[in-house]
């Protein structure tokens, strides 16, 4: 069948012209007479390709000189660990503002070495907000504050980075990293999973201020340790090439179509598209509170469970595909990452007006 | 260029039928409309995809039902962590035979967390052969006893696994999984990166008997326990898709091929190709002891730094690619594994011999 629009949550769509360019290359690599999947990771061209994606991720980030940029295995899940191994190491307290299943997962972590200061929840609403901060509950002496800057279940995000002053940032941007331009200034730790924004899934990108790296604890396992890879230029062991292939032509493709700069702009008018056509319809109904909306994720619902299941299964007739909600929040969404082109959107939206026409 | 004959120690050579058809569906896989790449880890399109690879593993290497098989990240390198994080929580020793760099590093990690006993060690030869062992040495009451089966860097193997009794045997099988036939009735934890036999970096796979799983340490990583994955059939988080997709390529592979008793003879045969020449070479000499020779590192030597590097840049030029050895031994080392073809193994024989006749 023809390419479908795919509005998964990640692993999620990559550009057309990505996957195209890798097919081609797939068997044979430039004049390597080899696949980048066989190339040893000491090689020359498999360096070159390496260097090139964190040259190219520092540049469409403008990540300073100060910060390493590490190539990771293990997820976000994996870094929940390695944040409080690698930072809770003085106070032993982390501040966490809670906004949902992943920033869950990452205080279970921190409470395994530590103590944690829920700063702010917004669990009372289904996390459909982000909760005001009171700098009065923040940790005076904490070893970190973290966020998570987009929240994939729930579609929401920080509209604003909170100020710690000196306590480490520590931000899990697994699904919206490159999608909007952030001073990274703000930020001493960002973490993110690759199956959103980046490439396929098995890369981890760390991006972590060089004086908060080499104060792990003891106890950390050497893969967990960020000094590791920091020192090895992220080839302690061998990494995983093909991913990190793959996000490297993610982000030629990025900079050839404007960079960071042009993406938001791409993002938010593909966002407000959705958003606009939700606030005014008579059928369905957007889930976050407006203020906080993310651009990557859009929840929404009938209020009707039939309805909503009819609905997916008859957009993904139209080729308009993995628009279930998560189980935990129950309806649609659409997540409309850099990769999904606005003609996606708008035929998801025509499709809704039709769908609306048919049963409101 | 055309494909070369690629003799990385790993990543490494894939069959090429296995990547013509990665790239044929790299764009659109079957009726899905998208790339592997893209698709939902939660979708029934990757969970056959991740299944089918699970049993392909299980039914190659006969696997019991009572072995979990586990999909990880973070390459064995991370799981040098895992298993005393996951083991060593009895007595807290752990019985290593040394012979080479990764059970070095492996120790290193063992150590973190408890007491290492050396059962026998190489390293007074370089690591150029697998030292007898004396269950006298043995310790009685350890967690775990711990071998490397292949050393990829030395290119020794172990001909006969060691018989501990109800000391769980633990096994780095990363260089020689899937390349000769093992009861794995003899193991207790088996631990493979995916590069060398498997498919692409990125992929570690753990084999371990259930009942050793649900006792790890407090301060175990959630994503080291191997509890994690193995109660969520290795989604947890969101696992290397792409890879394991390959992975199951390379299995159907393997089995269209005859499976691993077949590989084993072919790997037998191309191994002994190059041996017999190294052992009536007057210029070239093989570095292992004859009883301890791996099936799929061969290093070898002339002797002469100078001549080493003549014949490895010469032997690119014939598309023999990839032939110098480990920075920590020099020379050369041809890696030959399940997708090096006969005919590689050849050419490389008969290249030996032209060079050997101008520079002897």
């Amino acid at each position: 069948m023809a390419r479908v629009y795919n509005f998964a949550a990640g692993p999620a769509t990559l550009p057309e012209a990505v996957l195209k360019k890798a097919a081609a290359e797939l068997v044979e690599y430039q004049d390597t007479g080899m696949s980048v999947m066989e190339m040893s990771h000491r090689s020359k061209a498999y360096d070159a390709i390496h260097k090139q994606a964190e040259a190219l991720l520092r540049e469409l980030m403008n990540i300073p000189d100060d910060y390493y940029v590490l190539l990771l295995q293990g997820g976000a899940s994996t870094q929940f660990s390695a944040v409080p191994l690698n930072l809770l190491n003085g106070s032993g307290i982390a501040d966490f503002v809670h906004t949902g299943n992943w920033s869950k997962k990452a205080i279970a972590e921190a409470k395994r070495y530590g103590q944690v200061n829920i700063v702010a929840s917004s669990e009372d609403k289904t996390f459909a907000y982000i909760p005001e901060l009171d700098e009065n509950k923040f940790t005076e002496n904490a070893d970190y504050f973290y966020i998570v800057t987009n929240n994939t279940i729930y579609g929401t995000r920080f509209t604003s980075i909170p100020d710690t002053g000196n306590i480490p940032l520590v931000a899990d941007m697994s699904s919206n990293i490159l999608s909007e331009v952030y001073d990274i200034g703000k930020f001493d730790v960002i973490l993110a999973g690759s199956q959103k924004n980046i490439g396929p899934a098995g890369l981890t990108i760390v991006i972590v201020r060089k004086d908060l790296v080499g104060q792990a604890r003891e106890i950390t396992p050497v893969m967990l340790n960020w000094k590791t890879q920091a020192e090895a230029g992220s080839l302690y062991n061998t990494p995983p090439c093909y991913c990190i292939y793959m996000a490297k032509l993610v982000f030629e493709w990025l900079k050839e179509h404007g960079g960071i700069k042009e993406m938001q702009a791409r993002n938010e008018e593909k966002a407000q598209l959705l958003y606009d056509f939700l606030d005014q319809s008579e059928l369905f109904k957007a889930t976050v509170n407006p203020r906080d909306r993310s651009l990557m994720n859009v929840p929404f619902v009938t209020g009707d469970a039939d309805l909503d299941a009819l609905f997916i299964s008859e957009a993904g007739d139209q080729g308009l595909v993995t628009l279930k909600g998560h189980r935990s929040v129950g309806g649609m969404r659409a997540s409309i990452y850099n990769a999904m082109p606005k003609a996606g959107v708008e035929k998801l939206v025509e499709f809704m007006k039709t769908f609306e026409r048919q049963h409101k």
